[in-house]
């Protein structure tokens, strides 16, 4: 599959970099695990299929992973210091869409079971707390108490920002009940652009750099992660199926309350609520659903959030500066711009 | 109903002081989650029924943060200096039993529904998510980094516990692959003696305690835990029902490889492995499965293991020494000894 990875200049090169301190932080935490656990943590991962036999995957990108290590360099440090925080934030990554995948009953993720689907619900609950845990301990014992208590405030905050996310479905599609633009961006920065603040903020700390750097980086990883939910909600309705492995209007067909919904519906489109509220599963009633979406600005909204936070992300890495600027550009806008 | 709580001088006045500066405390931190969870966590706590309408329970008898607060001032501190501590284990042990009573399915707990019962699978998943985050954010605001890293490693005990628990299941019932009395209580000491040394050791530390002592402790929590687990499995085969609120032989009924139940395998008693594999539902054969575990000695040696146990507690309780020696020996009493 393309990806605009090639586009970037470095940024296959940042990846590749991290994956290889990265892999083994991973494996020396995943050890730690019961075998029933640590096997699902395997299949999660993509080093494994769902019955132990060795994969040669690495399950996603590691974005989160060359944040960190890029802001521990920006601090002063080596990529690699940065290691109990990127395993802790990509350990916390794995828990949420373990534990995501079972709330929501999705079956698939990048082509492959979901680890409820492959192991059971009892199963994954538990390996999503293993997953947890290890985050969590690993990163206490790196000794870094600040860093401890940015993970576990994100922690709160990526669990209200699911709940939220879930709430939105019981929400009423019009009227006072109606889900804002504010709660819907609210939601996002618990639940997705927190992570990512946190990846950068840790990183920024494990590699000696200040409190001050640390806010900083929080805020420009929030960003980021903002965008990327912007852009991804773009892609979930108007996503090209053979990028995003999923069906064209997916969101739509999902009764998703994503941000072009959201930003459409508030501008007070004629008919559009009562189309979103019948759950438009032929394909010309989400085609409508996409225009009226369109036609309302909902696209253009989000759009143009996401280049707008990103751009804010991007000033914010100019502002700290130093050698690691081009490498956390390109991972920046890697983020915002990947296709799947 | 009848406990043996006013058989111990002191418990209950302890229990009492301990609700006065526990029930703010874990509001403070509830009230932290989003709508959602927090009804669940509420529900979970016997503060509210399930519609949310308010309910005057306590869910359970805190002796986690009893221990907690009496090792604070076995330090030399106040027993509310360990708060964030008590708070802590406390929602890491509501967080298990949400967790728990999804993975085995159980409908009922202190005979009321559980949460995935009331509020769905997924639901109970988050709110479960949320108790942990609640408890590692509240326990690392405190600034001690020495006892959050106590919590963390305890976290992973607790989840290999339960993932070692869960595999005895698919273990024989006699043979090579039997479970063992070592993996018995390796099992046991990960799934539930480790949190209550947890609540020691930390409310030592936030006591203003020293290394030393918070391993000692620690010590003494796993004894006692440990002593706990053993009196809770006689009681799930032999206990009154009345008293207990599960079924006569209830262990016996849903198969569970016991502690008493893997002694007496051990000693190879002839056709009793036959009979737990066939899982003695009717009333007859249960009794004398029970029977057969009592005549091999499996009844003993588990009544035996919870007094070594208790005995080692007490014994390093008396070594700790100082005013809360006499409060410490109660509550560890009061954790065996009681009846529900």
């Amino acid at each position: 599959m393309m990806t605009q990875q090639t586009l970037i200049p470095g940024v296959a090169g940042i990846l590749d970099e991290t994956r290889r301190w990265m892999r083994p932080a991973m494996q020396d935490a995943a050890d730690r695990l019961h075998p029933g656990p640590r096997q699902i943590s395997g299949f999660t991962f993509g080093w494994r299929e769902a019955d132990g036999t060795p994969r040669d995957g690495d399950g996603g990108k590691g974005v989160r992973p060359a944040l960190a290590g890029l802001a521990a360099a920006a601090a002063g440090g080596r990529p690699e210091d940065a290691a109990p925080g990127a395993v802790a934030v990509e350990f916390v990554h794995a828990f949420s869409l373990v534990h995501d995948d079972i709330m929501d009953g999705d079956e698939l993720r990048r082509h492959r079971q979901t680890a409820w689907k492959a192991y059971g619900i009892g199963a994954a609950v538990l390996a999503g707390d293993g997953l947890l845990a290890l985050a969590l301990d690993t990163l206490a014992r790196s000794g870094n108490a600040e860093a401890v208590t940015r993970l576990t405030g994100v922690l709160v905050e990526l669990v209200n920002g699911q709940a939220a996310d879930s709430a939105f479905e019981d929400r009423a599609w019009s009227g006072p009940q109606a889900v804002t633009v504010d709660e819907y961006i609210a939601m996002a920065v618990g639940k997705t652009a927190s992570l990512l603040g946190c990846a950068a903020s840790v990183g920024w700390i494990l590699g000696g750099g200040d409190a001050a750097g640390a806010g900083l980086m929080d805020r420009m990883g929030r960003h980021l992660g903002l965008a990327f939910q912007a852009v991804d909600d773009v892609l979930g309705i108007w996503g090209d199926p053979a990028v995003t492995g999923k069906a064209v209007h997916n969101d739509l067909r999902q009764g998703k309350k994503s941000l072009p919904v959201v930003a459409a519906l508030s501008a007070g489109t004629a008919g559009l609520a009562d189309l979103l509220a019948g759950r438009p599963d032929d394909p010309a009633r989400a085609l409508r659903a996409a225009d009226l979406i369109e036609k309302a600005g909902g696209r253009r909204f989000t759009a143009d959030l996401a280049e707008q936070e990103l751009a804010a992300a991007l000033a914010i890495i100019d502002e700290i500066g130093g050698g690691a600027t081009p490498g956390l550009r390109a991972v920046a806008e890697y983020v915002v711009r990947r296709l799947a």
